[in-house]
């Protein structure tokens, strides 16, 4: 580019390579070209791509699209997971209802990616709260918790009160109005009336992955 | 899906089915497959589709299409209503101008779903005070009265010192600017100076209806 | 006033007298002369005092005083109430916690003014939730449930999923932070799960009661 | 003060003597001997104080005080008011409540300062629409028409689509909640249904006075 | 429409036809076939057309076409103009860059709809003030003045510091970022440190001319 | 109270002792007689009162005030604590300046209530680096890392990009302006560019004690 | 354009031409026609078009596009730069990832185009400290620091700690949910515990690169 | 403290003494023993103190006192200036009113602690522009220009267009209602219609004045 003195490939905005986290790549807003050059770089590496619409997945060559394995739900590809964290810790995702499912799935996709064992307990809110006590116990035996919710978020005060596991709580943009693109959901979990329920961003499954493996990490020592 | 062990249906994120209220699906952001064979599948349950759009409808199959009782102003679709409530019971419908059509007819038609009789006021706004004074009467002879309005939404405070009944104000989505969206309509009602007026969230006509039903249900004891 | 043509005894902001609900005044912000004025016109007539301070009231004569009925954590007032409604109907008014204590006690007391009957339910929040399913049955007997919660409300959409009664939710102004004076509250209460939960002003429990007494009316006919 | 090489006398914020406009002093945040300076130098000139409180001003000596036409509710004091515009040009102030007091007695007061007529209304809220239509005929004979009111702020697009004079709308910060320190009620008037409302500065009686002052001087030429 | 007892024409939202300001379509959202009754039916009466774009208006047939006087800046339609309000009166419509051309020529044609002269300033932004002060004499010869303007809307305050004649202020929609759709420019307008400024909706350039039509009846008289 | 049926004392918001949370006392807002009372009934139970001013407890008797371990800044009391947790978990409390101490002091004493032992790692702002990166080996050596940080809460993306730990982030309602009591550095969190950095509401060093109770209590099965 | 008196070809919003700035042209919402017109107009003259999408400029005939030097990622196009300012002056542009690179690049062309010297520094973000660290010394050679980041937007408060330099600060538009379309970002840099930092409006590249100019102009004297 | 192993004095939230910035310590939130202490121990070196209240600073002892030169409008102090840094550069401070005076002089006193000339502009707002035009000249022999405004803030749009120097501008929390405590005006300054103006956060004067310094220092290389 003339006018500026820097040249060569971009590189991902935020990278965690040092501390253990994944290396991921988010794609909204990269160019195809700069995509594409990613896709061809990772084929035999351990990175994970996130937010990456089947569209534009689709117009990668078939040969390169069959290294990967893509999941359109929760818009996740990588070529080869970490190597497997073994059995000793296993992560909950329960989530309020199908409208939450890109967000769960992501969570759930970024664990498995990472090694660690994880069930995923959708359609739990608390508009039928019979749905989640039911499933309590077993959701108890599990050593971390992502809880993920929109509209009211109310899951994630109820669940607060009866689980002394570490909570992670991501907010989802559902719903419209006053629900306000996910803001309402995520005021609601950072003022639960439930002590120590931990936030992330609206939308965030990948961190609440992130947080969930910092903590097993510490139980692997 | 690979990484996550649930799998299988997703179902409607917020449901009532226990206490009394209609069984409804919330259609936008559900994928095609996914609203085709819940279409399918309520062909002959008294299951209503709300923010259903003219466009994703008429992907479905014509014969399964005829099945449907579909209204497009309304985006309302089901194929079976729940059973009739008897006439003891009437809702009248208000709104301010042509604009909110979509909200006051998605709340009379889950009343009509529901078999309460409903009856709609449009054009009632308070730029010409006239035209509501002079349905007064009418409107006061109904057991509920949901007020739709966008922009300033002074109907509902207007209609809240001329009448007795519950009343149930919809802001809605209409306008630029300012309107916000439907956040200054719905500030506006829930600091209406008349007391006593109730208020749903932003263009939730299906809302409106539901909460007139619950003391409509009083009623029929 | 000189440079105002207007002169004279300033009213209250909002009556809603013809339409049967509670004359009421509103107390802050009105200077201490004319407040007591008020007080004074009304000793034997039934209006309702709101928002009234007990440093406020205090200044009051003692003679005065006496003719009131007064309680300072609802902060109201009265000399007469108007006329006992029977005992066909009747109130639950449940709240979260102990903060909400001034709400729901606005709304409890003006219940009583109206002539209603009402039982109140404090201390109910879902972080313990087995307090509220404890109560579920004996809060049901009640024909309309005014919720009253501050902080995530959670309380509301658990409530809306457990009872097919009227629901008239009023968001608290307690909390710090992201609870944002109960604007958090507020939209959680609006975007509730649980369809047909309708809602007031923030810490407005004077205007639930008056919903309420708009149903309650309904059924008295 | 050493480390600025200015010194001096402070003067006013804005001012629009040019134009002809009053001059005002706005006395909030000015340092007290400041404003005590102010009003030593002006007790023989049309310059017009706003926002002055009681407890401010009674600190200035009672010779002082003299000179000066204070009102309490208002916060305006002038020594000596502007020539006498004469007859032909009123401006009715229409206010919805007595909460409302204070705005409208400053338009008020800021028009008498000017030299112009004007009528106020107070107590004609929406609440109870009879209050303003059995006024409306009276009102239609002034030349413009400044309305005052918070919550809803309904009374303004109710006046709008009653009259065809120049209308300037001035939001009050009553209330609490959603009314947003009245914020709610700017935004319901600026989204008017009726055309041609224009809309001051929340609680900005004194611009309204001077933007019907623009208006009255035309029709004097 | 089977559940809903209403039917027939959708009329506009807001209407000022009884005080005397246009017959107005505000066509944003409403479905095409109500879009085209209604400029069938209007074809020989002075209603005005507002924010009808291009494309939309393409898909009349030619010959309604060719009975309306379209304006594709503006987006506004009328088949016939209001009877001409003689030449006594006049606005300047000064706005401060060509991104404001849409909400100015709104302004522009609704007056000339009305039957007012009016002339049209564009490019008077302050960032070159001489392009204003040059202008200065020539606008303060009108009656009245629009200012439209989109940013800091600086523009407002300086021609409000200039000229004695009542200004109607417009802000913007241009920009991005802290530009806020309009809302900054909004702001600037309503605190604007020149008295007696007085404005409208962000981008209601239709709304302005309906408030200058409110003054210049006036000077008719 | 007549008027309601309930009485008796009032009870606490959030309480978490069924899932082994410690039992609090949130102070602002109760009326004194009752939070006497509290610490009346508490002074051989292990309960923590949380913001509680010096001047509030300054007011109970000499004797009461020495039953418990006060702590003026973090605003916290108790008179016993839970039961040791044994030595085998340590957090790092890391704060970024002396404005940060309340909260920071915060989290420490609920640690040290709760039995946990902790560390105070305070002026540890990015404004000058090298004192986080001197720090950094010790820092790594806790279990549970806590951030408090304000302003614009670089800190907790710096440490996350440095630190394998489980991150608990608290922003503080430190600074003027856009620090917007808090918000802002909120939001920074919230969007760190490390992953994995979980978010407490502002101020909350309570919660983001307990939320390091949740992860410390796994380690200790 | 019948029923507006003004006429003829539409000039730019804001341009600075008297004051030594770049005469530029922001492209965004102009006619095609207009923008088509410019273009042409301005093959031989010192002139940047900014925002200017590549499907637009593709548009233009392929001889017109030959006279512009264009560039895809920023945006931006000149045909004539400005008079060289020789090489005394350098402007180190620092990015934090590769998603603020139109931001970036956008400011780096700016300086081009205006005759200085600069060096892009993309992938610096704190997530990787040691990325900035490591160019520390390199970068503090140059005059003028520009920083642009996105998210938390930590860089800016981290390089001011370590660098004297003047620092022009510029929030991106990156991410989702909280980071608010770049507003977290700016109020990150407002209240940046560094002293000195100042802050263009969100991607404001452009302003930026004019922000550098006034200080190297002051250098060159 | 027990419960916390850390101890000791606490020192200022953000420094940039390793930079070439003045030591500053910023008062607001300080316990007084804390501040007390901080003014003993820099009696003899040059640190500048920030936003100290007069009420606060005379709670010092008289001899203390004496040390510093206190001014109560800017509410500095400093006991010893940093060195001289010569008469080549100096900065005009422009302020649009007297209420603007604490900032201003915050700006003006802190450049005069590090050692750079400054003038003072005060009462040259927009409304009355004359008072600025008049002033340009000399304004333009400064280096620097730092703009101190509230309310609308079109002061630094229309510097920005008239002169060629480095603006820094400074947003002031001075108005009510839409002023929002500074917001609009720092919305108004960040999307200036003229290139290139810096902005700090609202009432920031401080760092304003070592944004200039950042500036200055270049020149005396």
């Amino acid at each position: 580019m003339r006018g500026a003195d820097s040249d060569g490939v971009l590189f991902d905005h935020c990278r965690g390579s040092r501390i253990g986290l994944p290396e991921a790549v988010f794609s909204p807003g990269k160019p195809w070209p700069i995509l594409l050059s990613l896709l061809e770089r990772f084929q035999s590496q351990p990175v994970l791509f996130t937010r990456l619409e089947n569209e534009i997945f689709a117009q990668a060559p078939a040969d390169l699209r069959q290294k990967y394995d893509y999941d359109p739900i929760s818009r996740t590809a990588f070529a080869v997971t970490q190597s497997d964290q073994g059995d000793f810790a296993r992560v909950a995702v329960v989530s309020a209802g199908s409208s939450d499912a890109q967000v769960a799935r992501e969570a759930a996709r970024t664990l498995f990616f990472l090694g660690y064992h994880q069930t995923l307990y959708e359609d739990s809110g608390v508009a039928g709260i019979w749905r989640l006590t039911g499933r309590l116990e077993e959701i108890n035996r599990h050593e971390v918790i992502i809880v993920v919710a929109g509209l009211d978020a109310a899951l994630a005060s109820v669940l607060g009160g009866l689980t002394p596991r570490p909570i992670i709580a991501v907010p989802t943009s559902v719903g419209y109005g006053l629900a306000r693109a996910g803001e309402s959901a995520l005021a609601s979990m950072l003022v639960s009336c439930s002590p120590g329920v931990t936030v992330m961003n609206i939308d965030n499954g990948y961190g609440a992955a992130c947080a969930a493996a910092r903590i097993l990490r510490l139980l692997a020592r």
